[in-house]
């Protein structure tokens, strides 16, 4: 049988953001493992799918690659109930992706990348309470957001519920204490509680 | 007559794409802006508008607001010929407008920001090697793709071109040479030969 295929890491938030929605949505794709830590992103072969040389990478079944976690959330759910049909509905959708993209992830998965991948002596370790103080901001943003809704647009979830659940479920790892963010994680809770949910790394 | 707000700074090329788009789409809106530098984006009468305190924010005649400049780009563009129709294009057109918020704009952007907002002894001038690496990376990105194709995705413009011309074309600001992106310097002349361009700060 012909399926598509994710290029992934296991351990990447980015990477979980499409196995989850694949998940939610009961379709059957093919992983294939790339070590990203080991120049598994760097081949001829990988770039050949992606020049930018990261993953998550979606490859069709004719062939045809699409990069960025946020776009193949998107496309993966196009006429599904993770996409609103509303146009304004779907424009906070995408509001929410570019917020992940540009002011949670660089700071939230960094963090975790850091403290999970390097060494206790790293350099890179300098840039910790930074990523830790703008990451704060981000989940502050979320809180105030999720205050007083079940989920970020709507009272459904949709794509932007997945993409920032796939790093803020494992904020801790990269140092962030998540108890003052009442609301969400009630909100971490009601993901884990969608039908067909399935936990990273799984 | 009721207009949807941009509330902006006229330097910024995230708030340029929406006057670039709404001008290749010639729609009528007000522009308000916002001196991002004092403080502007951090009182409460603008962080009601968008929590981030980031510019711009797109206000439609109701009152609602609308955040990130790519999100604002597609809505914006919806039912035009800056939005393809089709669903693999469309995916397409997301892939770069994350590519751009992600590895595009916190480079070449920022290099931008650091060397015309800040003082020559400014310790943040130090971030600038490592900005500029990046950057280069970016930029080599782009020059593979518009090697044999007008504009980034199909063969008219798109908001994707819109977003990545809008740092760009200002690159030498953060101290890029274009000189060796032959590719990118004729497609930066095709989108300001577009029937309705207006230049960043008209």
């Amino acid at each position: 049988m012909n399926l598509p295929t994710v290029y992934g890491m296991a351990i990447s938030g980015n990477c979980y953001k499409i196995q989850l929605l694949m998940a939610l949505l009961d379709r059957p794709y093919r992983w294939v493992e790339v070590d990203s830590a080991h120049g598994g992103t760097r081949t001829q072969e990988f770039l050949a799918r992606n020049p930018v040389g990261k993953v998550p990478v979606l490859e069709l079944e004719d062939g045809r690659t699409l990069a960025e976690s946020n776009a193949i959330l998107c496309f993966l759910a196009e006429d599904s109930r993770y996409l609103p049909e509303d146009r304004w509905q779907r424009a906070q959708v995408l509001q929410w992706l570019f917020f992940e993209q540009y002011s949670h992830e660089p700071y939230i998965a960094v963090a975790r990348f850091i403290c999970l991948m390097l060494d206790q002596d790293h350099p890179r370790r300098s840039e910790l309470p930074r990523l830790l103080e703008r990451g704060h901001q981000a989940l502050a943003i979320l809180e105030q957001q999720l205050a007083n809704r079940p989920y970020l647009v709507g009272s459904t979830p949709s794509v932007a519920d997945i993409a920032l659940f796939a790093y803020t479920h494992v904020a801790d790892d990269g140092g962030f204490d998540l108890s003052p963010y009442a609301a969400v994680r009630d909100w971490l809770a009601r993901v884990r509680g969608i039908p067909g949910f399935v936990p990273l790394g799984a």
